[in-house]
Formats: C-alpha cells, structure tokens, sequence
C-alpha cells in the first residue's frame, strides 16, 4: 500500500493523528539502557511497543542516530526493520531533510528507500522541484518538503515577500501546482506557527496533508495548531512530538509513561479535530 | 590549525584551487575493487595517494556512502581518517547539505565534526541563520552555505525577486552581515552559473571563499568560472570536480587516470588565475 492510503487507514484504525518521533539521544537515555548493546535501538524498540496502539506514524531522525556513526545507523535500520515487521501498518517518516542535486538524491533515496525502507521522507526545497525530482518519482512514498519550519528564526527566508507574499507561500504553491503530479507531496509546517499553517492549508487545499513539528518541547500550542490545520474531513495531520513524549521519564518505567504521554495528548488533540477553525 | 588557514596554506603548498570530490558508487567502481573488503574505501585510497599533490581539499559525499548503509559510514569513516593522517595538511570537506533546527543540528555536528573529523561541512539556508549556529558556533570549521547551486532548476526559489533582486544576493547579504561573525562561512556558489557567480563576489567581497560544485560531469566552464570567482588575490575558490576525476578510467588504472585529470585540470583552472573578470 502507498504511504498516503497507509496513513490514512491507520488514521482511522488508532484514531490518531499523533507522531512520535524516535529521536534517542544518550544523556536522556535511561541509565540501565546506556550500557547495554544497542541502546538506541532497545529505547526505540520499548517505546513502539508502548506506543503502537495510540499512533499513526513514528518518525526518526537521522541526526540522532548518525551522531553514532555506522554503530547509530545500524541501530536505526534495526528500528524501522523492527516497525515494519511488527507493525506493518505503521508508516514510518524518516526525517532526514536531504537536498543535493538529482544524482545525489538518487543516493538518498537508495539510504530511505532501500536501506531503511522508510515510507516517507521529509526533503529541502532550496534547489527546486528538478533537484528533488528523483523522490517525487516514487509515488509510492510519502515526500515531505519543508515549508514553513517550526524554529524560532525560520522567517528569516522563509518569510521574505516574492510576489506580494510571503516565500513559504511560494513553496506551497508550486508543491501543490508543479511538484504533486504523483499526488504524494505533504508539507512541513511548524506547530508554532499556526496562523501562517491557516494560510497555507488555505491555499493548498483540503487534500495535502501537513507534517507539524514543533509541539511538545518546542512550545507548540494543541488547539491552535489542530484549528488551523485540519481539513475539514478532520484530517490532514501528522502531527510529531519527540523529547516530550520518549522522555517522559528517565527511569525503568520510561516506556509506561511515554505510552501515558502519548494517550494523553491524542486525546488533546482529537478535542480538537471537529473544530475546524 | 582552523579550516580557513589551513585551505590557504593547501593552496600555497600544491598551488592549486582543486578540490576532488569522492563520491564513489559501485557502478562504476573498477571490476577489481567491486567484491573485495571496503571497495569505497580501497578506491578512496588509491584516488587520494595519486592526486594528493594536486589537490587543495577532498569533499566526499555522505549520500554515496549513506546509500550503503551502516558499511557505507564504516567506509566514510575510514577514508576521512586515511587522510586526516596521511596528509594532515588537506581539509576534508563533508558535503552533506544538512539543515534542521538547532537542537538536531548539534547532532549532525557530532556526526561531521566528531565522529568524522571533517575540517567543513555543506548546509542549507532555509530555517535561517537561527537553526544553524551550532555549527557557525564552531570557529575552526568551515560552514558552507548553499547559496546558488549548480543544478539546472536551482533558479526556481533562489532566483525569486525579494527586495528588488534575486533571493541568492539576499542570502550571500545575510550571510555576510550576520552569519559570518567567527570569519568561518563560506557559500556554495554552483560553477555551472558563472555571471551569478559574478554578482555574488561583487557583493561579498575578496574575503570569503566560495565551493564551487558543477565542473566537470556538470557542464560548468572552466575560464568563466574562475575568472567570475576568483578574488583579487587569485584565490577565493575551491572548485570541486568529482566524476569526472575519479572515474576517468574504469580499469585497474584508475588512480593514475584520475591522476591526469586532476593534474590537467589544476593547470587549466591555474592559467585563468591571474585573468580576474
């Protein structure tokens, strides 16, 4: 099944629209995993099995993991290895915002794709639709392109008027109008930016689905975000939180109490899914 | 000694601006090297023994490695080590085009700078300055920006009118203002578009130094490149070429044909020295 049809199945099946993000880092690590083989991958592998029920995508990023060198990225081949074959109807995003030009994207892409069989990416637009083309030929793959970013300096550019709006306008506009012939483009929207998500759900449409960073450690508010970007089948999210869910708590009880986190805020979040601003 | 110095005195020492870009791919890797032990890292070798006289940086690709896995990043490893100790005075340049927000970017920092040792690295400008001060944060380093890139789409965001000229001058302009406090920023300037090129040294200045991708398999013109970039000292530029280096010959004499073309091609870039546009 393609990423998009995925997403939506497991939307519905665990009526959820929450992400968790796999983004171990030693020193939040609990202490009795920091010795042991494979650590990133056995934190990885308890919070899935705490989480499963309760999510509609996880999404690595490969930061974290290359921060190991070969040892990291073998522990997050074994992560999504681990989802795929245990989970098989959880997509799995990795967020690793790659862009080069089109023959080292097709590089890339065999890392995602091939290796790590991911289902979804997320990508940069600074080089153009041609740059990034390799990924949007997959049509089966989920591609997602930065837009409007959740860090605080991300207007910078991306807020820069082209043609009487703002660029991250821009983005959207040629994702949905040129890049989204395979009709599997999302977008990368911040959770701290809600009234800018309002604009571009505004522009691109109800069918494009946003991935929103930026809840949780970042300071993302719920409510806003979900008004703003709903479709109005009450959908069209994914919506990520990392630090503040897998590291509710450095103890044993890590996992129980990311699986308590993770309950508490997909229901947060579906309060808000029939109040579509 | 910091990146900046040590790329000046490199391109005192072997009087070149050539960077050679090592970015393998199993294809097109010699037969005799494709089933043996680290095949990457074997041709790395024998590349960077027969063309280190001629050279002012190496720039491996991490996705050609990354396409391969955690064996790949072994191989990255290996062959970012091999030089570090074999030819200490060269500057290894990770092109890794990385940008995320600033907590996720300390940890590609790890992977660059720590666990490879790189002496720069490649990164994207779309989150804005904000996102990537851990990495400006590291003095000793070179940062290179992605400012105009070599791919044929690249004009599609970065050509876009903001403040009555093109987003890349506005980039180069931030760059220069604010992001270069510590004196360690670069920008990716793509060969293959020689009078933008131009314009951004008019506006930078004879300072700072561009990395030049998009000679060679690109199409980019030798003459027209150097002259547009070169600053009034006949320096300013790292120009990489890849492919067309390391691949000249696909026999068991690989290393001395990329050794040809890397001695034939410092010398054209050389004869355009002291022809400033």
């Amino acid at each position: 099944m393609d990423f998009i049809n995925k997403l939506k199945a497991i939307w519905d099946k665990n009526n959820s629209l929450l992400c968790v993000g796999l983004d171990p880092d030693m020193p939040n690590l609990p202490e009795h995993l920091k010795d042991g083989e494979a650590p990133y991958f056995n934190f990885n592998k308890a919070i899935i099995d705490a989480t499963a029920e309760l999510v509609c995508a996880y999404k690595p990023n490969s930061a974290f993991y290359e921060a190991r060198g070969a040892a990291g990225i073998q522990e997050l081949q074994l992560t999504c290895a681990y989802i795929h074959e245990n989970y098989p109807d959880i997509p799995v995003i990795l967020d690793f915002k790659r862009g080069d030009i089109g023959n080292t994207n097709s590089q890339y892409a065999a890392f995602a794709f091939d290796y790590l069989g991911a289902d979804a990416v997320t990508v940069q637009p600074w080089q153009g639709g041609e740059a990034v083309q390799v990924f949007l030929d997959r049509k089966d793959k989920g591609i997602m392109i930065l837009d409007r970013t959740s860090n605080t300096g991300s207007g910078e550019f991306q807020d820069l008027l082209v043609n009487d709006r703002k660029l991250y306008l821009q983005v959207a506009q040629n994702v949905r109008d040129n890049w989204n012939k395979n009709g599997n483009c999302l977008l990368v929207v911040g959770a701290t930016f809600p009234q800018e998500m309002a604009e571009i759900r505004e522009l691109v449409g109800d069918d494009m689905i946003f991935l929103v960073p930026g809840m949780g450690a970042q300071g993302g508010d719920t409510g806003a975000t979900v008004k703003a970007g709903l479709n109005l089948a009450g959908t069209g999210l994914v919506i990520n939180s990392s630090r503040s869910i897998i590291f509710a708590s450095s103890g044993e009880d890590f996992a129980e109490a990311a699986r308590q986190k993770a309950l508490g805020f997909r229901e947060e979040i579906n309060k808000y899914r029939g109040q579509k601003a």
